[in-house]
């Protein structure tokens, strides 16, 4: 529930911190790093107490431990899990949310509890058919770019991608400071006459709409950033997210094979360690913290699970961000 | 239409002299380099017979040249170009296949267009519904994948995806040489219940076939080589393989800008250069040469627009192989 802030009453942030392959000691790491940048903050870590508490001697005053006896694992069945573990560290973070606690919530843990867990305790926003996955791609010619859906709704209706449109393109003027975001709809070739049946309707409603639509974007011109917000099915966009994950990894994992064996190979590697990681971290989605899902009607961001404690630190300075410029009330106003 | 070929003639390959990004210099070095390999086959360049002849001063005695006055560009609307220029390169190559003339083409122009004419003139197999193009994706971890549909048919029904994974094991078997292909169906997730409407229904289909089913794929594994065939409907088939290629491109590109300015870095980069020679050819399709086009009645091969002689040399065996191991006849036997 979308609750205003009381004024005077300090923002205050939950995060799993028993979610994700690094857990917990990457996300304690990251939420100290925000908390000594944001002593006007309050952060609220939720999962196993004794565990949590032992990782550090000291915690600062703006960090509190609020304890689950439950953790949620990456492979669980989404529905079952948050249905049966009520007192997970992933359903009492959302809860928060919820119960008017917490501001916003943060969780790198099981990705399909977590949107359930949004749709069931915070639910949507009035007006909004069909929540959405947003993360940003990194692109080589611009900021970035949000793709949405990218696996909240693998069934999309024409309808649902001109609502990702709309949420899409508030959430980049707002956290990103893009004006007027060129939105662009994820397609197999740039003609409006391009695609399978729901692309050609959403092409259709998009051009109608009140929006910097600048038509059909194929997969691979996505990460040159040729638009701002790249609209999509999930079954699709997950597909294109999980092929730039891939491909980003086989090009490593074969560079990384080239790179030994002869002693000119080990020199240059030794020479180009900067490049290679300054190109790493240019490819890293994780520099823009975590995917909002936008359409739930309160902040809930999903850090990636393999995020590491600079990724955990983007994704609080994301749910500030979203909480400070008002994105639900940005969003509210397109849908009123 | 597919017919045997007599007994003691040559096979004979048709080839488009003028598609593709690199034509027709590529095309006809291409096929030079295969007329050497293989004096017992026929080659037919189809082009502009003027400016193909004035390619090189002598030709072998295994190429030929037939005069095509028209030319398809690679913008221009498929099913318009081909009903306008009936005598241009990309249709008088397929038509040798229709017409007998031909025991295989190939072409590296527009995509569109190509599967467009081989529907139109050389027509589905019997009890094929609908046609596939079946790129090979290059994997770390295997000899290849083929991916099909990458875009012949859009709105894909559960039928048309087994049928695909049918003919995908048939011809990587045949002409790869791949015992026993694993299938596997792209999905958001490894578990049966995954995915979309299509996908789940096409994941009960292809449990229970005769098949070397393998389950769901996520997009990231294909190129790790987790299966030999890859089955999906072809929207879906082609953000796969554009945004593969739209990344590789972009870490390419990130990879270049870092490796110049200081002196260690341009160093370096020379000292790898061979090192990225091969890793540009590792994950380089154009490897495997072209595309087929399953379900026609006929051998056709769509090479890369952006081909280069090898890609084309490539191709040119690819066709050989497949028209030498009887891959209609083998893909018949499955749907007879």
């Amino acid at each position: 529930m979308h609750s205003e802030r009381q004024e005077g009453s300090p923002m205050r942030i939950a995060i799993d911190a028993m979610g994700g392959d690094h857990a917990p000691q990457a996300i304690v790491d990251g939420v100290l790093r925000a908390a000594a940048e944001r002593a006007d903050v309050e952060f609220v870590l939720v999962g196993d107490e004794a565990i949590v508490r032992a990782l550090r001697a000291t915690w600062p005053r703006n960090v509190r431990i609020r304890h689950a006896p439950e953790a949620i694992g990456p492979d669980e069945e989404p529905v079952r899990a948050i249905r049966q573990k009520k007192r997970s560290s992933l359903v009492m973070t959302v809860q928060m949310v919820n119960d008017g606690e917490a501001d916003a919530c943060i969780s790198a843990g099981n990705t399909g509890a977590y949107m359930a867990a949004a749709l069931l305790y915070v639910g949507r926003m009035p007006g909004i058919e069909r929540p959405a996955l947003a993360p940003v791609f990194p692109t080589t010619g611009s900021w970035g770019a949000l793709v949405l859906d990218v696996g909240a709704n693998v069934d999309a209706r024409p309808q649902h991608l001109l609502q990702y449109a709309v949420m899409g393109s508030v959430y980049v003027a707002s956290v990103e400071g893009v004006k007027n975001p060129r939105v662009g709809l994820l397609n197999i070739g740039t003609e409006a006459t391009k695609g399978n049946e729901l692309m050609k309707a959403a092409y259709a409603l998009l051009e109608q709409a009140n929006l910097n639509f600048i038509g059909n974007v194929e997969a691979r011109d996505v990460l040159a950033g040729v638009a701002d917000v790249i609209v999509c099915d999930g079954f699709t966009g997950n597909v294109l997210l999980k092929a730039a994950e891939g491909t980003a990894e086989a090009i490593f994992r074969v560079l990384r094979e080239e790179l030994t064996g002869r002693w000119t190979h080990k020199l240059a590697a030794a020479l180009l360690r900067p490049a290679f990681r300054r190109l790493k971290a240019r490819m890293d989605y994780k520099e823009h913290g975590g995917a909002p899902l936008l359409g739930i009607n309160g902040p809930c961001i999903k850090a990636h699970g393999s995020s590491d404690a600079r990724a955990i630190h983007n994704a609080v300075r994301q749910a500030i961000a979203f909480v400070e410029r008002d994105v639900l009330g940005a969003i509210s106003r397109q849908f009123g």
